[in-house]
């Protein structure tokens, strides 16, 4: 169960509205890896979880906070757009430039569809979808997907920084980085200890047999492209994280087998065959190849 | 430029047809973790990299490697696809057990759109799409989204190969599985040794100012849910993985602030505000707001 | 803020696993008209309410409710898939009539992606997505908005009802069901208390002022069909819901005008429009049209 | 069927060519309460009615008018955009304010792609979509969900009114401001009328026993939120809309469950489900979980 | 503006309900190259024509009876699902060989969201979108892609023909591909018009200046795969179909440049640029790299 | 398997950056019918191909081309991209007209998401995804999509050249140009080898037995709108492209048939079907309709 608190986690209010810069920060609450959708993969990730305890808890923990933060970017986002002009034609741009500016910055559906009001959408107006979020089951998967979406919303929200001089957005947005800061910190060092503990280990995931997969590729770096540089890094000779092999590098690859021949499904699908059609002689038709058999 | 050649890199043919698993089998060919998306994102992170030599070098070369497992699943789909029926109603379905089955299990589309061909979709036949990657030009953060990538396809491709004893099938998913644990293995050291050069650090982006962020709660675990287990982890006491902070536990906020009172737009937006309409008094008509003002 | 408690409104747990009918109940968790609509349209309108007080209140109210709505279908979903099989070919089908029926019925993804788990999806796999929420800035149409989500929501609650005969699926669906009754009285009676209070009326938005639309065609019914039938009903004569005008009806349209002429763009869009090309008589060869002009 | 003729329902000419402002009436023709979406909205609706009479040939009716308005939009804005200008980048914006203006305003795609046209898109680019319509085969959902459409549809034209002072916009949109109105009005009346004859009833659906409904929480609001103006509300007290109960307030919920246990799915899915892995002794290798059952 | 009429072009009743084949049959409404997609194509395509007449002429006419079209598939998928099972769970499906198949085969939302009804999106339930249709500008451009999606249409039905054995639904099927038949040869022969009047020509847009492309490449066939056939065909020698050119063959490209630098934007991007942060060596802190320009 | 090498096949560097034009060019790189297109059409049509030969070196060899334009536009976007300011708020755009250009013509997720990079996505910001492609195994129906998408390209690429003047840029389009005059030529004359060969012919698909559709209605246009010029095309009158015909001209439909009866589903999908419901005589509550048959 969720419960509501009319208050918020931090103070979330611009010194004065903005609406182009409501916009931008659009992409933190709807993007790609915004607020939405972390919430919503650490709440699936807890619904889908096999273990009881303290990973669940973290997940349940932190994505709580998150629907939080969904609602503090929604609120600020909302004030920024409080001011948004409602002249938007060629003329008033023409007539005044501020409104000119306004009118190719701001999210036109934000005036039209929400009254300059706040919307599940990226900065661009893409709305936000399910196929954002990752929820495996597997966990040390699970938790790499996790650091990684709050690296990539960290870069973000460091981006949108330096977009404005707002001293209250600014603000927000200093404590938003160190929550991500705090939420990097802590999936990388969940993830460490499912390794610790025996749980999880890598290649991910790590209780299918090992057997059953190629071994003899299983470390090799096979060059596609003629980039001769990519043999001095450490992902081409010496150990391998997962601490099973050792990284050699190829220089491109040493067997191939030919492609197969094509497929021929049954006639009925009228694919391009090759084949001729089967006329009637005596009337000069196309018959139905398959009645023909 | 990418030169192709009418071989595979792997044997990709089935000891005999199953459109079922043909379904199957798209999950990891056009779904969110699948070949098309790795390839795409290796691609664009190596068209967005800032740096010559061997980073970019690492993406170009496995990047390359995937359009060629694209190719390699597109054909095995192809080929599991040769017989499927024709017949697709109930009354072949009550007449037929497998008509049945494989009327249920099998990718629709497949027949009626690609004529028992393979498709760029997912297993449940949603189109593949350009927001399934990540490509931020800061290196740190994407080599995560590729180990995170990594894994989860291994996942699923360990998950596929339980659904199906095609001796031709496995073998191929044996020789993905063992190119996904090398890659795997690979962006983890590559992300590594970003951090060992200096070249990028924790938290994601490094170089962005801490003194900008509210380091006093950069380290706090703030327990929004009510699962006490959650302390226990080593995400909640001792040092962070960024080696600047130590990590502290909170069970719940200690703060808060309250909520802005709500918004009030231009009344030409016409929301809901609480304020009753101008009305003319000589004709009882509602009157425009604004040109009251 | 929203706070988590590890504990449920009320029972979810199925009697026993049920794969196919998992499948099913992800049409009310993530379709069109699921919990994750309802708890997300509530909390935009929250936000982007202009009046502060009862109003507001009462999304605040229900749409955290909805949130514990979402957490129970996904754990009651997560339980049904819990003996989920991992065997999905042809010939698993072929040997097992259960296999074959499941591996037609059951999302796949549920099995590839989530590892027996539940999806931010609806029922054919369809992402969730932020265009299916409605939040307006006018309460009236909003709240209109939410009596139809609960509308839609209980119909296919109460369809879902009938096709199983799980105890434990049933228990849950029947509390589901009362909620969605209370929740449809609810809207229906805060839209009534807009127009009681003068707040908002029909037809929204009702500060618009009347005298800018075409009052002489505002309650006349043009049936561009030829259903006779429909003059019969009480919307094509007597007074009208807002309470301002009386319903006409008339058999089809009584003026037309015709069709402007096709526009002509800048010969620079190479759109075809029926002139010809400038052609250098010189050199024989296409000329810019723009150049010449 | 549908017979096409030449001639507007209404005058939909602008005084002059407006690129910006077209991309803002491509809301109402493409978007979420566009007229695709009412026309296609109607039609299913009338598709999926089970009785003949009076309300299948409402909605035939008006959903006819209602592509003839698709029509007068995308006649509208291809006059609009016929002046777009062909230059559109930095330096032709950086001379020419205007062009600075248009092209920050106008949708990029409607030059690219319709060469100054109109396309199936709201005023974000975003492709109109069947998922926007609602056609649930119960009539007093979908003529709830049609009321919505027509209040969403007229706030979005009220707002755009105001976007422009062209004269010949402006009388195009009085006149569909207008037919929002009757529309409105037609919907509202005609789900009176379904439940005066008995038809249909709150709560939707009517015909499902009430008896399948836990009946105790059926009129009780439970507050999930701190808001305590909720509690003045006609929803919380009094006699409901559906004439069959009672509202009654709660401070929250009174009662609650705990959470069930994680699921453990069959091992083969790979999920962490906190069980060592099982190793073969002899040769340290990681078993498969099931062969050992 | 359309008008309506109750009355369908042809006859569209099966002999009996089959709700799997309702299922397939929605390809042919609301799939990429359904109904939907021609008739709106159609209408674009003329709202967005240039020239008055014939051309514009044709697309209204063909255009508005693929609405009808839209309709006689809409009413028989109606009538297909009207016996669409309600038991939809695991048990019926092992209970019933006839439930297990038609559940496996049925669209589920048809079911749940449409109550056996019709709904305005493909066979795998992926909604309509506007992303389907092409209309822009340039007829021949047009044409031609009319010309491709008549011929994936007529593609599809007769796949899908041999799906059932319905007298009712063969008898629409084969009006269908009829219609089919006769669009194809329309747009075929339309574009040939549009060349033989020289109102549009090879290349499209033939009103490009010729002398602006690099005419040096404009008919070699580089070849990028390693199949030799592909120097067999008549693409790769003699005249070209657009009269202005001789088509020769290259063995892959003849020329190459080197892949241009590394970019390198703006520091405050915090992409991964391989500089040293700037640290404040009295604090040790990183700085913004921007203010110490 | 691919091969790439770190080369361009031609020069792909802009004369100055210019980051709202980047975003023009972002349409031909992942819109409906950018390279991405193109690429993927050709080889998921290769894959897919049932002949071997000719036809699939020509789609593969083509194929592989267009991955390297791909690559070639996405290194020309991420320079154009280069200068990107990063200052993009009300106050910015205010204070320098330049900004505020920039600030409404680029796209800001290329700023935001990718730290001044080329992403998948058209000049809206729409993602690329799977549906824009067609790959039917029919070669003549899909050779007709590919001569279609390469004129659609074309036209996109030269309204493109004129929003620039770039030297950089115009000298890569004009190589882009002439590619697509190419490929134009390619499909069209490999469309008419197919026929000459007598391996595909019109109407596709030719080996469907004509006698199976309705042979009278195959060659009437049957004009549903008053626009009497259509009659005057030569697809009104004359023999047809397919040879197997002579138009004939219909001012309408000559025959229809009436609507048939409204659908009667099972009760328990609570449609609304015009019977009363069925009430417990005793007890006065609605019972279940199924339970009462």
């Amino acid at each position: 169960m969720f419960f509501h608190k009319q208050e918020l986690q931090y103070k979330a209010s611009p010194a004065k509205p903005d609406a182009i810069f409501a916009r931008r920060l659009q992409e933190v609450l709807g993007g790609q890896y915004g607020e939405i959708t972390v919430a919503m993969q650490y709440g699936f990730q807890a619904w889908n979880c096999h273990i009881p305890g303290k990973y669940r808890d973290l997940l349940y923990g932190i994505g709580a906070e998150e629907f939080g933060h969904v609602e503090m970017l929604a609120i600020m986002i909302a004030q920024l757009l409080e001011k948004a002009p409602v002249e938007q034609s060629e003329a008033a741009a023409a007539a005044d430039p501020v409104v000119g500016a306004v009118l190719g910055g701001m999210d036109v559906q934000a005036a039209i569809v929400a009254g300059a009001g706040v919307r599940p959408v990226d900065s661009n107006g893409n709305p936000w979808q399910g196929s954002y979020i990752t929820a495996s089951g597997n966990l040390l998967a699970d938790f790499t997907a996790n650091a990684n979406a709050e690296m990539q919303g960290r870069v973000q929200v460091a981006r949108i920084y330096n977009m404005t001089d707002d001293d209250g957005v600014r603000d927000l947005l200093s404590f938003l980085l160190a929550r991500d800061t705090m939420h990097q910190n802590q999936w990388i060092r969940a993830a460490q200890e499912l390794r610790e503990e025996g749980v999880e280990d890598l290649p991910v995931p790590s209780n299918f047999p090992l057997a059953r997969e190629r071994r003899d590729v299983a470390y090799e770096y096979i060059n596609f492209s003629d980039g001769v540089a990519a043999a001095e890094g450490s992902w081409a000779s010496g150990s391998t994280p997962d601490g099973k092999g050792e990284f050699t590098y190829l220089d491109g690859p040493e067997t191939a087998v030919p492609m197969p021949p094509p497929t021929t499904p049954d006639p009925r699908f009228y694919g391009t065959d090759g084949k001729p059609n089967i006329v009637d002689k005596a009337e000069g038709a196309i018959k139905d190849k398959l009645t023909e058999k």
